[in-house]
């Protein structure tokens, strides 16, 4: 079973405000339907959608006090909207799937998702249809709100559920030793968790080794990948990538391992 | 606390398959506003953008095998394209409100909810939020899939939340010795749960005293008022009927009493 999680800045156009990236979603819907990988539980992120409208309510990373109820509706709505495209998106191209609200089952504990029964998305299966999570505002036990990322749940999910992969399909190749949107470096192709560790020390003093939403990632991905299971960071933004990632072919990427 | 459910009759079209009622749907949520009554949750039915796709799918009523994951999909779909008009509406007159997702948290055994954690519903009173539900479909542990009615829903919701009231809006008066639609009856203004039984009886035998949504209304209904909480059945079609019911200001209608 194979978790995939889709970044944010794939599927919308990160500089413009609640505006989706169609040509991507299509194409990563092809690739999906094309791979013929199942069962697959399948997890995005809110890109432009979601992160300007937290934004403007001053919503913060992890929590926020009652004043902050616009600003979840508010940005649960803009998910929502987004789910919907990629739902129209895999359904228009054969694809049986149903969105799963995390905002609806989901509550986390200062941020971090405790004890949720995913006995729903198990019994999907059954029906060969593929779960459609995303990044999501939730109800916090501690703190009230959370805003509770996509690639949390996406490790979360891979870890509950056992898969044997779970993929990070994002806009750059994969890992680098610097941000590889600011300088060229070098690609990491395969990370062992000791080697992380060290990065993640690095990107908490300095973020320039890797960038905010990849380290993140990184933190998330780790908790999979100590139990054993295959991470692989992959550009979705580039054709059929996603499609090779899928089938288990080589393809260029960072390959995080035990 | 009131549970509101508004039937799928009020916000839809009925005879014509995925158009709201937008009149009805504005004036509701103005009536709501209005009522300033809170907390309330609100449950809607799904007229004709459930009903029609769920039969077309072959849906049945209760239960379904593994062959109906499209059903499934689409009619889910269709209550998501619904629900988010409602919340459009609700938030557009100034009601913050969120949308909860059954079928993302509700599993149903034989068709009946069982065990749901309404943690989440609870919590988002404390954000001023009204949580807003629908009929869907649902997983069941029995027998694969379920079409869950708004009705059951609200009268759970009412029962476990400890509701004091629970109104269902409908297209018609209330509770007619006839059904109103056909013929010209009497409008039963105050029902108690034995003259229900009996309606009920003669219901199941004959189909003619309550028509079959009244029946399955009034069977949800009965649980609830046997627990002691007011249930109103009102016309929500008719301007002011439902602010007033809201209120707790006198209006035609049935009252069903322990």
């Amino acid at each position: 079973m194979i978790v995939l999680k889709i970044g944010g800045s794939v599927i919308t156009k990160k500089d413009r405000p609640m505006t989706v990236d169609e040509e991507n979603i299509m194409r990563i819907s092809e690739e999906i339907r094309d791979s013929r990988v199942h069962p697959i539980i399948l997890v995005h992120g809110g890109g432009s959608f979601g992160h300007p409208i937290a934004k403007k309510h001053g919503l913060p990373d992890q929590t926020a006090p009652k004043q902050y109820s616009t600003g979840f509706s508010e940005t649960h709505n803009a998910m929502v909207m987004l789910n919907n495209i990629i739902i129209d998106s895999l359904t228009s191209k054969g694809i049986p799937c149903l969105s799963v609200t995390p905002s609806s089952f989901i509550i986390t504990k200062n941020g971090r998702i405790k004890n949720t029964n995913f006995e729903i998305i198990r019994r999907l299966f059954d029906y060969n249809l593929t779960p459609v999570l995303y990044g999501d505002v939730v109800i916090d036990s501690l703190k009230g709100l959370s805003v509770l990322s996509g690639d949390q749940i996406a490790a979360k999910l891979a870890i509950e559920m056992k898969a044997d992969r779970l993929i990070f399909g994002v806009d750059v190749d994969g890992v680098y030793t610097l941000d590889p949107k600011l300088l060229e470096g070098d690609l990491i192709e395969t990370l062992s968790i000791k080697m992380l560790e060290d990065e993640l020390k690095i990107g908490e003093a300095t973020t320039t080794d890797v960038t905010g939403g990849m380290l993140g990632k990184l933190k998330e991905a780790k908790k999979a990948a100590e139990l054993g299971i295959m991470v692989h960071i992959i550009n979705a933004s580039k054709k059929n990538v996603l499609y090779k990632a899928l089938k288990g072919e080589p393809v260029r990427g960072t390959i995080l391992k035990k």
